[in-house]
C-alpha cells in the first residue's frame, strides 16, 4: 500500500490524480464523488463559516446532512476564502500542484475572482478546468440561476414523464443535477486523456440544461418523425410494446418483451395462443398502436395470481421481467447486495448511514469508503504540510 | 489535420484512440456515441445480416430507423460473424490495434466467443475491456435478461416518480440505458487513465441496475433518516420547498426557491408580504412540512397572470423560475440553439433528422457529424485497407 493510500485514498484507477473541488451542493460535487470513488484525490476548497450548502439541507441524521453525506466520501476539506490574499495563496499552491479544477458557481463568479481560464490556463498550463452550470458559460441564459427542477423542467423530460393528463411529474431523482455530474465526469476525464497526448490543460464546459437535452435521446427524432411532441405516457415504452409495469393479483410487475420471438414466448408461457394470431398484435408496430387492448388483455390473465408467480414463469422462459421494487426492497435485493451497491458512511457521532456505491467497477475496485464525508476545513493542517514539502 | 481525420473523425480531446464496438440497441451504444463524440475512432462490428438490432426498432424516417440514427453517428460499421474464423481473425486484427472493446452482451457470451477477459488481457494487455449489462457479470442474477423498464422498476427510480396514488410511472427517457451508457463511458476512460500509469488495460463491468441504485443518490439515506421508503411525490422536491411546477393562468412553470433569501425575495416579487411572517413557512423544514398549504397560497397568486409575465418578474428578482417544455420548446429554446445541442444527420435517402448532441464541451470542440449513421459493414473496405497496412 502507497504512503497515500495509508492516508486514506480509496485506491482505484484514477489514484495519483489531484482535483481541486469548489463545488457545492449536488451537480459539482457529485462530479467529483464519481472521481474521488475511482481513486482521485479530491480537496474540497469550502467557504468559510457554513461551508458547502448542501451542510445545511435536511434530512438530518444524528446532526448531519444526510444529503451532504450521500455525495461527500473520499473528500478532504479545507476552508478557504477565495477573497483574502493568504487563502488565496494556499488556493494557487493547491492548484500548481492538482492536476483539475472543478467548479459550479453561476458563470461570472470565477473572473471575479480572477480566477477565469485564460489567466489559469497562463499560469497552470497542464491544469484541467472544469465548470458545471445551469446554462453554460455562453449563450443568452449564461448568467441566469438553475436548479433541478428548473432544467428538468426547461429541458423537456419532464413533458415524457407522467400520465397523460395529470399534473406535471418531475423524475423522482436529481437528474438534471446528477446527469450534469456524470457528463462533466466524462469531459474532465477526456480533457485529463487529451493532455497525455497534447501535455496541456482544456476547458470543460458543462450546462445542466445541454445535458437534459442530450438525455432525451430519440425523443427529439420521435417528434420529427412523428410531426408532433411526445407527450407522458405513464409506464409504457414509447416505441416497444409490451415493455411495460403490468399490475397483478397483488401489486404491480414489468414484462419487456422486447422483440416478436420474446412475444411469441410470453404468451406462450401465459397461455394465451390466441394473442400473437391476432392481426393488432403480430408485430411490435402493430402492438405499439393497440397497446391499450393488449394490456388489457394481459392484465385479465394477470389478475390471476400474485407478482411473483408471474415472475417466476416468466424467468424460466427467458422472458424479462422484474420487480416494481421501493427504496427499502432496492436496498434488501440479493443482486443489489451481491455487487457491493451500497456503502456506509458514519455521521460526526459515529452513526453509520447507508448510501448508494459507484457502479463502476474497474478491475477489483469498488467503492470503498476510505475518508468519511469530511468536517469543514477537518483537513488543513495536512493538506498545508503537504504543501510545504513540495 | 491528421489523416484520420480528413476521413472524417470528428476530432476532439480523445482523437487517437480506437474502440471496438460490438454494442447493441442502447446502453452499449450510447457509451460509444459519447466516446465518438469526443473524438475517439468507433469501429461498430455488427452481426451480419440484419446488423445492430437498433435498425428495426422504429419510429422509422425515410426508411431508416430514427432510433438507430439517434445514437450511431460517428461510428464506422463492419459485419463481422464472430462464430466464423475468417471473420474472427479480423476481429482480432482489429483489437491488436485498439484501446477499448466495449461490448453488451448478455454475460456468459463473451465467454462463449472465447473472447473472455482472462484470454483478452492475456493477448493483448493493453486493451481495456468494457461490458454493460442488466446486472453485471458477477452475482445471482447475471445472467437474466433485462431492458431499460426492468432495472427502472427494479432499481427504485420508479417507486420514486409520479404522483401519490397514481399507477407506476416510467421515466419519460430510457434512464435505464443512458445512465448505463454515461457509467460505462466514465469506466472505460478511468481504466484508460489508469493505463497512463500501468501500462496495462483492465476490465469494466458495469451494471444498469447498479447504475440505478447510484441514480438513487439520496434517497437511500432519506429513508434511513426517515424511517421509511419514500414514496412518488408528483412533481415537488422532496426536501426543499418552494422548488415545484405551479399553475398560472395559462400553463405551469417552475418556481426553485432553494434557501430563505430567496423565498424571501420570491414573496417580496409576488406582493405576498405576509408568507414569510407564518410560523409555517418560516424557515425550509417548515415549509417542506407545509407544502400543500403554501403552494395553494401561491397558486391563488399566480393564477392571475399567465406563466410569462411571472417568469419577467421572477428573472427580474433574480429567483430561479423556468418554463414547462415540451421537446418541441426545447428545440427552438435559444440557449439550446446558441449551446450547438442540436445536430443533423441523414437517412440513407439523404433526409435531415435533428438528433440532440453531446454537451461535453472540451475547449472549442462541438459535436460534429463527421460521419452519419452508418450503413451496416459500410466501412469494411475502409477498415481492411487499414488493417493490411498497419
Amino acid at each position: 500500500m502507497t504512503p497515500a493510500a495509508s492516508q486514506g485514498s480509496p485506491g482505484g484507477p484514477l489514484q495519483g490524480f489531484t482535483v481541486i473541488d469548489l463545488t457545492r451542493v449536488l451537480a459539482g460535487p457529485y462530479c467529483t464523488l464519481l472521481l474521488a470513488d475511482l481513486g482521485a484525490r479530491v480537496i474540497k476548497v469550502e467557504q468559510p463559516g457554513l461551508g458547502d450548502d448542501a451542510r445545511q439541507i435536511g434530512p438530518f441524521v444524528d446532526g448531519d446532512s444526510a444529503y451532504f453525506m450521500s455525495v461527500n466520501r473520499n473528500k478532504e476539506s479545507i476552508a478557504l476564502d477565495l477573497k483574502a490574499p493568504a487563502d488565496r495563496a494556499v488556493f494557487e499552491q493547491l492548484l500548481a500542484t492538482a492536476d483539475v479544477l472543478v467548479e459550479n458557481f453561476r458563470p461570472g463568479t470565477m473572473e471575479k475572482l480572477g480566477y477565469d481560464w485564460p489567466a489559469l490556463h497562463a499560469r497552470f498550463p497542464r491544469l484541467v478546468f472544469t465548470s458545471v452550470s445551469g446554462f453554460g458559460q455562453t449563450g443568452p441564459y449564461s448568467r441566469r440561476p438553475a436548479y433541478d427542477m428548473v432544467v428538468q423542467a426547461m429541458g423537456g423530460i419532464m413533458s415524457l414523464t407522467g400520465h397523460p393528463g395529470a399534473p406535471p411529474t418531475r423524475v423522482g431523482v436529481s437528474i438534471g443535477d446528477l446527469g450534469a455530474g456524470l457528463y462533466a465526469a466524462i469531459g474532465t476525464q477526456a480533457a485529463l486523456l487529451q493532455r497525455g497526448r497534447t501535455g496541456l490543460g482544456d476547458r470543460v464546459d458543462v450546462a445542466m440544461l445541454d445535458c437534459q437535452v442530450a438525455l432525451l435521446e430519440n425523443a427529439i427524432s420521435r417528434m420529427e418523425a412523428d410531426g408532433r411532441a411526445p407527450g407522458p405516457i405513464g409506464s409504457r415504452h414509447p416505441s416497444i410494446t409490451p415493455f411495460d409495469v403490468f399490475r397483478a393479483a397483488d401489486g404491480w410487475f414489468v414484462i419487456a418483451a422486447g422483440n416478436d420471438a420474446l412475444f411469441q414466448r410470453l404468451c406462450a408461457a401465459l397461455e394465451l395462443p390466441a394473442l400473437p394470431e391476432d392481426a393488432r398484435f403480430a408485430t411490435n408496430p402493430e402492438r405499439c398502436r393497440h397497446h391499450e387492448a393488449l394490456k388489457q388483455l394481459l392484465e385479465q390473465r394477470l389478475s390471476a395470481a400474485p407478482c411473483a408467480h408471474w415472475q417466476a414463469l416468466l424467468m424460466q422462459h427467458n422472458i424479462p421481467t422484474g420487480g416494481y421494487n421501493d427504496v427499502a426492497a432496492v436496498v434488501n435485493d440479493p443482486q443489489v447486495q451481491a455487487r457491493e451497491m451500497l456503502v456506509q458512511v458514519r455521521t460526526q457521532g459515529g452513526r453509520p448511514l447507508t448510501v448508494a456505491g459507484n457502479p463502476v467497477h474497474v478491475g477489483a475496485h469498488r467503492t470503498q469508503v476510505a475518508r468519511q464525508p469530511p468536517r469543514l476545513d477537518q483537513d488543513r493542517e495536512a493538506i498545508l504540510a503537504g504543501l510545504a514539502r513540495q
